[in-house]
């Protein structure tokens, strides 16, 4: 018998109590010695926080970033070949959405390994949720590009994609450069568009707002460094 | 001080224990008095199932169907400007995600009724993941068209898009539907578009595949009367 692929999501911040993981994450990690991290540091530091007792020396470590390569994943589910089960945990949030992991998981079903994904918090999913904005027809763009001119022509097309088809459009932004670019969205986008932010969810000061265009003219949100999700609707 | 309005997430199937839920999901039901629910009679079951001595006499149930009125929200979000929480949960999985309720909380942030989405599980977002396409960048359209040409046709432009813009392609069907869809999908696709099925997830049976079209040529899914994610990029 071959081992899984278990697909672990991790809380989106410091605010979280073992009572917020569910059951079955805190099961498989308590039966998983082989785990792909994108952090060792915070990996570790996560599984010391659910279990004090962990025996995190027994646990083999395979590191995910910008560099692994494909022949890396191979090895790295060769021993799921084996019959082990192998975790897939993130730095915040769910594996493979608009983080890293959908590598390894694509050659996992190519090598006939099941992929498991547990239950867990999704800042894309909750924002959504929490928009008020169209949650039947949505499209998320990961990241705006960064020169402020082809950010705006960028942001046009969206908003013009969003009132052709009647679609949530959703992005993200490096926290630091967030108040930037919800300075862009504002100046480029129509009065009467929505745009929620949806910043540090789950968190002791989440904010979600959704407002027309017009009235965000008239508030500058608390976002800056904080990571933040940002959906709008024409 | 206005109530909230929380959003709660409910299990994907009968295959759940309370242990699977998140503990601000119970912590949040056990205080709520008001709830606005899609089928009465499975909302109430939920709260016994977690909760044997809960209730439910005490709780007023709002009902949310596609009759009901924009005025009819604004009345369920009184108990809210008058301090009470409200709850809004939905058949399976987020509210207002591939489900009703996204009307109810734009008049919830219209009304600055502060919005608090509680973590559980999205079919959506558990395929994503464990497809191993593309989580960077990805569109849901809901459900395709019944009818067999005009599905065809729209099963093309998907796949076009999801080739132009490398972007992942997310669509459901009515369960018993899924085995017509899956067909056309691999009449109309090319032969290197990888497919990804995703059917009961978290259930006994969960089963997620992703593959060419070309491999699904050769196997038809266990998908009838099962609900099931579709995923494509090509």
């Amino acid at each position: 018998m071959k081992g899984k692929l278990f697909l672990i999501p991790t809380p989106l911040g410091e605010n979280f109590t073992i009572q917020n993981i569910n059951s079955d994450v805190i099961k498989t990690l308590q039966g998983i010695r082989f785990l792909i991290a994108e952090e060792l540091k915070t990996a570790r530091r996560f599984l010391k926080k659910l279990d004090p007792s962990c025996p995190i020396d027994d646990i083999t470590f395979f590191v995910l970033n910008e560099h692994t390569t494909p022949q890396e994943f191979e090895q790295y589910l060769k021993v799921a070949e084996n019959g082990n089960n192998v975790g897939l945990l993130t730095e915040a949030g769910c594996p493979a959405i608009a983080d890293p992991g959908s590598q390894v998981v694509n050659i996992a079903h190519k090598n006939e390994i099941k992929v498991v994904p547990l239950v867990g918090p999704s800042s894309i999913t909750l924002a959504l949720m929490a928009s008020g904005l169209n949650g039947q027809k949505f499209a998320f763009w990961g990241y705006l590009p960064v020169k402020q001119n082809e950010r705006k022509i960028k942001i046009k097309q969206i908003e013009k994609r969003s009132k052709l088809e009647n679609q949530t459009q959703i992005f993200i932004e490096t926290p630091y450069r967030n108040i930037s670019l919800f300075n862009d969205i504002i100046a480029v986008c129509e009065p009467e568009t929505q745009l929620c932010i949806a910043s540090n969810i789950t968190q002791y000061d989440e904010f979600i707002l959704t407002m027309k265009i017009k009235k965000w003219k008239l508030k500058i949100p608390d976002i800056h460094k904080k990571p933040t999700v940002f959906l709008l609707l024409s």
